[in-house]
């Protein structure tokens, strides 16, 4: 999507390095990274330079690809390389408990390194499946705003203006380009359709306030941010036509793990007969889990509940505390919206309903 | 309650003076501002140094009796003193929009200045009706404690730790002393009831990060802070017995207004089967009313939204931006619950629901 009027995409690949958005100084600086290291990538994903599933998942596949760079660089093969490569896929997997994206990038890499061991050149089958992960998850986010797009266009032809709701940032830099969520208002916008967006900050990291708007702000979509607590109201009041969230899992029944407070987001609407999507490829389901409450929930450091960054006066990236000193905080970082609150799955294969996704979508087990 | 050690209250007279604490501060600063003109008493309210429905309730009679002092001192009487003192309690009554207790306490004091002109000292009429509405709030706010507290027993005898999850502050802050929402959580601590309170932060405010927090540590309640978005998952995974708030104005219905973002944990605890009381004195209850639709909801400056004070890494009160400069953001401050999600309301007079609100208690009308 766009930044500063150029074309510009979250995670790419270039001379032997991963380059990143850090996105832990958007909105107030675009900063980008050169991740050169297996390391590098590990603390990148763990201390969220990047974050969103789809990204995450791009990223353990370059991730990989990094850990068998130096395992030949250091002339190893054979079985020995194949245990420290195993190893160090199993820590890229746990950088993160929740996305299953990223054991599923980090995951595809390693099993194509493997099963083509004895036949190829492992670092080169490394880099082609890490870039295939990447061109097909970019693939997929365009076919998921191809897909709800008429869902937009629809609300559009009843009542002009589309009031759209969208909780944390399920946007193109949660991707590679695109977003899940924003996907089909990327294309409403760019289809010339009259929408507007409100944007929850998202309350403990801001990804709304901070992520979201910027997308939207450079993209030139008509946007306000609001507190997390705000929706209800607007939904009462007739205010918003539709919710479009993303997931970072779904079980079979369509219980979905997303950003915590869209489980409250998702309750409002059903009590205000307002559509509530949630926007994802087939990648983010988890057929291997019937409901929600076998996701494990990350809890995170209590500091970021405490406190909050943003931009001083003068200018620099600040830190401030909210709570009194000897207040404890909890931050738990996803819910689970129940399957029967959720109107339709919008996916690279089409739209589904809770009740369909074993049937309707063909998911990769 | 006690703050460092001492009993505390929220708003006191002494020596032709009002004094408040300035809550603007807290929980970083523990600042007492003495308000000794009818200005400084709109500003305070009208610029939030003191915010919740009963402390502004007496705010507003204290704030009528120095009106009546500077008009008196003036030398003026009769029917010009009258003309001019309504106008002041308009000008007070319309400091901030939702609380019916601001117009109550202004009301109330006017009332007894009117009906008295001829027969009584004007400023004698004002400070006995001012000091008599704090009395009588304050005894409120200690029998709401004491109709709620076998809520919390009730619990207590079945699970032993009793979880309590309130937003915003309701709490002695909010009021003279002991608080609504609080009053009840409160008498469960000194009696040694084990208890626990979730405190939702209450963006864009944060008035429960900031004050309830630090009314918690100070009367040294077990409490942890929260974002506005985790009370739904606490109480979908059963870590929430009760929640208890408080409330701006209720109609006859039922319908509550109260800090923005309440009407979502209702409807979350109404989903998971946990009891939601709103805890208030019956002067916030406004018979005049048929239902919510009718309670106007105050905007505030969206400010409030795209950035956010705390304490700088340097031991000063800063505001730092959240937003991208160009979002523009929206700051609507309450919502209304709609009396079906409510179990019950805890009032000085006992304990009714939404439907026995005009029968069950004696509403002053």
């Amino acid at each position: 999507m766009i930044v500063n009027g150029k074309e510009q995409r979250t995670i790419w690949f270039e001379n032997k390095s991963v380059f990143i958005i850090d996105q832990r100084y958007l909105p107030h600086r675009f900063v980008i990274e050169e991740i050169d290291s297996f390391r590098k990538m590990c603390m990148a994903i763990k201390e969220m330079h990047l974050r969103g599933a789809i990204v995450i998942g791009v990223a353990a596949g370059y991730g990989a690809y990094l850990a068998v760079s130096e395992l030949v660089n250091k002339g190893l093969s054979g079985g020995k390389f194949i245990d420290l490569f195993s190893e160090r896929v199993d820590l890229l997997k746990k950088t993160r408990p929740t996305a299953v994206n990223l054991a599923w990038g980090a995951d595809r890499v390693f099993m194509q390194v493997y099963s083509n061991l004895s036949n190829a050149n492992p670092l080169e089958v490394a880099l082609r499946e890490a870039r295939k992960i990447e061109a097909q998850e970019l693939a997929n986010c365009k076919k998921i705003g191809e897909v709800g797009l008429p869902l937009i266009e629809s609300i559009a032809r009843e009542k002009g203006r589309v009031n759209i709701l969208t909780h944390c940032n399920a946007g193109w830099l949660a991707c590679v380009d695109w977003g899940t969520a924003t996907s089909p208002i990327y294309y409403a916008n760019r289809k010339g359709i009259d929408i507007h967006v409100w944007v929850d900050e998202t309350r403990p990291r801001n990804q709304g306030a901070r992520l979201t708007a910027w997308e939207l702000l450079n993209e030139g979509v008509p946007h306000t941010v609001i507190a997390d607590n705000t929706g209800g109201y607007l939904m009462q009041r007739g205010m918003v036509d539709m919710v479009i969230v993303g997931a970072d899992r779904v079980a079979k029944n369509g219980d979905t793990a997303n950003k915590i407070g869209t489980y409250l987001k998702a309750l409002a609407a059903k009590a205000n007969d307002i559509p509530f999507y949630v926007a994802l490829p087939l990648s983010s389901f988890d057929l291997s889990i019937d409901s929600g409450e076998e996701i494990p929930i990350e809890e995170r450091d209590e500091d970021e509940v405490c406190s909050v960054y943003g931009l001083s006066s003068d200018g620099e990236i600040a830190r401030v505390r909210l709570t009194p000193e000897g207040s404890k905080c909890a931050n738990y970082g996803f819910d689970i919206t129940p399957g029967e609150l959720i109107s339709g799955f919008i996916t690279e294969k089409g739209l589904a309903q809770s009740n369909e996704i074993d049937t309707k979508l063909t998911v990769p087990q």
